[in-house]
């Protein structure tokens, strides 16, 4: 028996992989997280056992899918890509050490697909050849470390920063960010419900202020290719 | 008509999302580059038009999609995802200003599904939350950044580096990265004669010597993930 680490995608159900939909649809198990498309779990067997692993912490989902996987072809769906903030290393590390099969499925993960939403390329020739991805909020709730985040140039996309994107902004401006450097929220991302802010860097949480997550927070000179696509594109749609 | 900007995934044709593969099998025309698995170009209907763009350059590609895009349902196939180091920006911006209506279809970028077909996870909690992703190789040939991708930390992915790799670790060596630290070569990642590498920073390009393109290129901590995933998995499969 294995268990596969499929990746659901940013949100919009139509982003799955045709792989990871095959594995949903012939899974005996599915073991799902709370941001995945309803759309994508109604696609496992009827027969399959749904589990939703909202209560579960993180090591009583390693030892459910080690469990589960010495009897039953499991699928371990996760939002985006099981192995970009994913935690999808450490579910295949309790696998590994159990010795049970396992398989990762990457998807596609907001990282890129959720700016691409919101017409942002993180990278655009002659504004931006260098991505930084990180957290916005450390695992052990420390804040980023803003030299870091600050130093390297080109695009920063910022995960999980929206609760906080006021010390953020603050941060990074105080790490040598210039104030006026463009910088967006995307609101639910790929969503019918995406929502997208731009404003400079010291002005975005007060804009942001209100929007519901998840939330992806982009900063860097990319962002101003999104009004010359999003001008244009809004004359198209009406044309 | 439409122009879809549409992401092939990272070689292995089964990791295209469900709606990339939609656009495909209902499309007029498909302008496709050198890297997109052939599985997917025989996808599009038998009546399709299939322009290889190989021998265009990037200004004569924007015209195409532009002139085809007044009259025709256009696919515009690229590999890995169009926003990340795929120029698909540019390709936007060019449709936008001709006012010709397009749609993004992300696709899975090789940035993260390369090191997972590897089983390197580039974010693994307490080992790295962070990931900088850069090419390899300048689009005006300069060299990369070095100071830039060595201050960091976290996770460095680099795209186009194989060739000059030599030259590549002693930059980030000298910007005060560890020689020692762990690196990773992917070669053909995700396909089927996909090969890795893994050697100490100051010892990859050596140890990468004569592998095929295109090739990633992984440096940090959680290269070492790799050993324990990959020990064990190998035992499973033996199982």
């Amino acid at each position: 028996m294995t268990v596969a680490l499929v990746g659901a995608g940013p949100g919009d159900p139509g982003l799955i992989t045709v792989r990871g939909l095959e594995r949903i649809r012939s899974c005996e198990v599915l073991v799902v997280d709370r941001l995945v498309a309803p759309e994508l779990v109604e696609e496992a067997p009827d027969d399959a056992l749904v589990i939703h692993r909202d209560e579960l912490g993180q090591e009583a989902v390693n030892t459910l899918l080690v469990e589960l996987g010495r009897d039953y072809e499991v699928v371990r769906l996760k939002g985006g890509d099981p192995f970009v903030f994913g935690r999808g290393g450490e579910e295949a590390l309790a696998l590994a050490e159990a010795e049970i099969q396992f398989e990762v499925v990457p998807g596609v993960s907001s990282i890129a697909a959720v700016p691409a939403a919101a017409l942002v390329p993180v990278t655009h020739r002659g504004v931006s050849d260098q991505v930084t991805i990180a957290s916005g909020h450390a695992a052990d709730d420390s804040e980023p470390d803003y030299e870091a985040l600050a130093r390297p140039g080109g695009t920063l996309v910022l995960f999980m920063a929206l609760q906080r994107l006021d010390r953020v902004a603050r941060g990074l401006i105080e790490a040598g960010l210039d104030p006026s450097m463009p910088a967006a929220v995307v609101s639910r991302g790929t969503m019918p419900d995406q929502e997208v802010v731009t404003a400079p860097l010291d002005a975005v949480a007060e804009a942001a202020h209100g929007l519901p997550g998840p939330a992806l927070v982009i900063v860097g000179q990319v962002v101003s290719v999104r009004a010359r696509l999003a001008a244009v594109a809004a004359i198209a749609a009406n044309a």
